[in-house]
């Protein structure tokens, strides 16, 4: 059955008669349409993409199980045009995550009394966290491509290189190897820099002895990667060789908890009580991973008591770290796939700790 | 005065007691925290900044202007939780368009009946359109160093590179040039793709006797740039020159509609007529132009009968273009700033036709 097949089995127990699907990805993941304005919405039997006129060759090229139209105000009009033809009852799911008070304020307006809203409680997300054969194909690509792409670059990690001179350098390595672009803005990050966890790269030349986080991903046809690796330029203090393997000790333990059926806090409980051990558990502030896909982050979360199961097929992150202010942080992420009776890993980059 | 000074101006006649503010850039622009958690609570008195644990030191070196407080459960969350301090009649503005239905109600439940929301009236973003001298160069540069990346990959640009090989050498030259970052995806599109007005790059290669449209920018200092430019792989037929050469008379007829005090209209139906005299502007299928800074779209729209008025200060593209099916699509865009009696270039990069 085809996924917009499967969307439609979940009408009844939602109590829908369609679905306004607003949110891009999933957009693109039930009919194939790429580009940045388009709603779908999916009725019983029939389906229509709303875009406007800029993507009129590229939605005919693209889309497949879907009506193509036009809109000539907005998509979001013409989408609650249509349902406005409805007299009474027509109930339509929608996001509550990804409609904004505004856009929902127009829909109301425009679709009428006919139409009562649902919250579509994450229906197209749920589907979309359990890849086919063909995403998680994708995804292993954009999983070795990253890897490679780092390979590469660590010749090159110096003192006096610019962050942003090695982040350029993996975003251009990402392109050249074939993928469409980077997951995410590259991360590189230096010195006491690297204990903000999200840090931009910046024209600061990396010193010597001081770690440094990459953190990077590719998208190949539309599927994301996500690795982060951390090195030291130089040779390391024993604290600091100690505290990398706390965390790859930490990331080794989320994997050997996930198999179908743990729930996704049990993950991050183990990552966190590996840390715990060695007294490193407040240094770790975030969580242990999330669901990837056509978006870095999807569904599950694994966050500290989080109750989703986990299934088959389902893609993950494990990516425990520690950051200290004032030395910096440590982050080791690998991207994993569930299978039937654990987790296999998709990157492929090794995870020694490098002193260069 | 600072920006939440004259933020805090607008409270009275929004008949507001305080702004919730939630958009990133709209936060980066009020007190500079730039990391991807963040809201901003401006109250009569003071400000705070709710993040979460991943940026408690880049908040600390960037933040001014307001406090910082790290939420551990969700920056909204822990907004609400402060507002629900307020037992009675606190009046909240908030952006309708950047609060999702979920958000919303997540706000309403833990802020309590105390609090009553209203529409911020798009506050922030009015006070963003008009841009002050430090912005005004961040702009400059970063449509400087797009015009230099530019000029240095024509020389690439022959039979046999594949779109993706140019698009990537684009933004390893932004990065290389100092910017942090491409202002959105880079498109190199190619033969009847040049239709596409936002095509991805792919790995198609460049053939002879064809459209190549680039649409590109740089972020500088969180500032972007935008600019397209259309090439032809060797030499043009009459036809496809003819063409060329009307987009660029309807561009400079916009260009040279803008000064404060016309509306945003105004300036679309200059290129629009531009092109009408030549039967051409059906074939012109988006709006003319956009407002410009710490985002890629921002107020105001150069679109058909908008009415907003320009002022001196706003930062606009200029983009008119047409799109043949099976030819292709032929685009300029410029930034240019709003002067006291017309406007000024920013973009750098020469507009002649190149063949190739």
């Amino acid at each position: 059955m085809d996924r917009m097949g499967r969307l439609r089995l979940r009408f009844s127990d939602l109590g829908a008669d369609a679905f306004l699907v607003s949110h891009l990805p999933n957009v693109r993941y039930l009919c194939g349409f790429s580009g940045s304005a388009g709603i779908l919405l999916v009725e019983g039997q029939k389906s229509t993409l709303f875009t406007d006129s800029r993507y009129t060759f590229q939605a005919a090229e693209e889309v497949s199980g879907a009506g193509v139209r036009i809109a000539k105000k907005g998509v979001l009009r013409a989408a609650a045009d249509t349902l406005r033809a409805h007299r009474r009852r027509y109930r339509v799911a929608f996001s509550a995550a990804h409609v904004s008070v505004a856009e929902k304020q127009a829909l109301e307006t425009i679709a009428g009394s006919g139409v009562r809203w649902l919250n579509d409680r994450n229906a197209v997300e749920g589907l979309r966290a359990l890849k086919d054969r063909e995403e998680l194909r994708a995804i292993r690509d954009a999983a070795i491509l990253i890897s490679n792409v780092f390979r590469k670059v660590v010749p090159s990690v110096k003192p006096g290189v610019a962050e942003l001179d090695l982040a350029a350098a993996i975003e251009y390595g990402i392109k050249r190897g074939g993928g469409s672009g980077p997951s995410f803005e590259t991360i590189v990050a230096s010195g006491p820099r690297s204990a903000w966890a999200h840090a931009r790269p910046t024209s600061k030349l990396l010193r010597k002895s001081e770690l440094v986080v990459f953190d990077q991903g590719a998208i190949i046809r539309g599927y994301c990667s996500d690795m982060t690796r951390t090195v030291f330029v130089g040779q390391a203090p024993g604290r600091v060789r100690n505290l990398y393997n706390a965390v790859l000790d930490a990331q080794q333990a989320a994997k050997r908890a996930i198999r179908p059926g743990v729930t996704a806090g049990d993950v991050d409980k183990a990552a966190r009580g590996a840390l715990r051990a060695r007294k490193l558990d407040r240094y770790f502030t975030h969580s242990t991973g999330h669901g990837l896909g056509l978006e870095v982050h999807e569904m599950p979360r694994l966050g500290r008591g989080d109750e989703t199961v986990l299934r088959e097929g389902m893609v993950l992150t494990v990516e425990p770290g520690v950051y200290l202010e004032g030395l910096g942080g440590i982050r080791i992420e690998d991207d994993v796939v569930v299978t039937a009776t654990g987790c296999s890993d998709l990157t492929t980059a090794p995870r020694d700790f490098l002193e260069l």
